[in-house]
């Protein structure tokens, strides 16, 4: 087959791009802005760059907008094995082994050095140390509110979530950016006016 | 409401966001390659920046892989309006304007400045007069011939195709990368043997 002659670092590169692939059929429990279906984690990646692209003047700290775009393209990759864990849902203890494992599999199909690049860049991201990582989970972690405001309430509903819990897991965007904070924090306000977030004393018990 | 409320630079970053959320329901001719359903241009575009970041090192010239993924990242963004445009099938005669109309209306939502670097990019990869441009074609070209060949011919099959058509009309991909275009020369020869692209003098009357 035309694969098997390849040279063996390329091999390696293709093999790479085609396990990916499958990041396409990675379901998310976003609803896309049309709502006519869930978002899967190829296009997420997709906006996530667009959204660090054009949002990067917000961002809080200092930042290196093309190494937080090469970390949105990465971050989600191991959900190839691991699958995706709404933020929302259940929390899967096995699920940080799980990614684990993926990261050592997918990216160790690459040559030693981009296998180590990719690595460092995904476990970057994880750690959420750095600028650009503290930006790139701000973006992360913004773009599902926007999609649930345009989708009357979106994963809130489906997962019952209470203002305090949204505010509570996505905190992250404060740490990237206050301005994107503020906007965050008033389409959370206004999302309990429309009864898409639950409040903690509902109004008929107060 | 909230989007009412923002800052009027950043209310049009976000009324770009959301507006470019549609490139998730713009369906190619492509299959992905677990062959269940055609690729849409967001997730392509996904795909296309990882190709660039994996394979940089095969681009013929000397190329600035940041440019060459930005670009990849909004090649596709006027197909919100215009729709995307099969390689292999019937050219519509109205799409350049089409395309030209989407442009200026999308990128147009952007702050003038964003609304500018965009238009360039957009304008300096459908040109492909530069090497970034150039790597950025090629790439846009070989990964649908990659998941052609994963899927059984695909789109070749779909639509009927020549080796000479196909040869003609991916010539691009040798104008970023001499060893790509061997690769996809490779596969050529191996889907005529599997009878998934057509040669113009059939076996049976040679
Ligand atoms: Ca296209």
């Amino acid at each position: 087959a035309w694969s098997e002659k390849l040279a063996p670092r390329l091999k390696s590169q293709i093999e790479f791009l085609v396990a990916i692939d499958a990041l396409k059929s990675v379901y998310r429990a976003s609803h896309i802005a049309s709502n006519e279906r869930r978002e899967n984690s190829a296009e997420h990646s997709w906006h996530l760059t667009m959204f660090a692209r054009i949002l990067a003047e917000h961002a809080n700290e200092a930042v290196d907008i093309e190494r937080v775009i090469f970390m949105l393209m990465v971050h989600d990759i191991v959900e190839v094995d691991a699958g995706d864990t709404p933020l929302h849902g259940q929390q899967n203890p096995e699920q940080e082994a799980n990614e684990q494992a993926a990261a050592t599999r997918l990216f160790g199909l690459l040559p030693d050095d981009q296998s180590l690049l990719l690595r460092q860049c995904w476990d970057e991201f994880e750690a959420a140390q750095s600028a650009d990582a503290r930006f790139a989970k701000a973006l992360d972690r913004l773009q599902p509110v926007l999609l649930n405001a345009l989708t009357e309430g979106g994963t809130w509903k489906d997962y019952e979530v209470s203002l305090d819990q949204v505010t509570s897991r996505t905190a992250q965007i404060g740490k990237g950016s206050d301005t994107l904070w503020d906007m965050a924090n008033a389409i959370f306000n206004e999302a309990v006016d429309h009864g898409w977030l639950k409040t903690a004393r509902p109004a008929d018990l107060s």
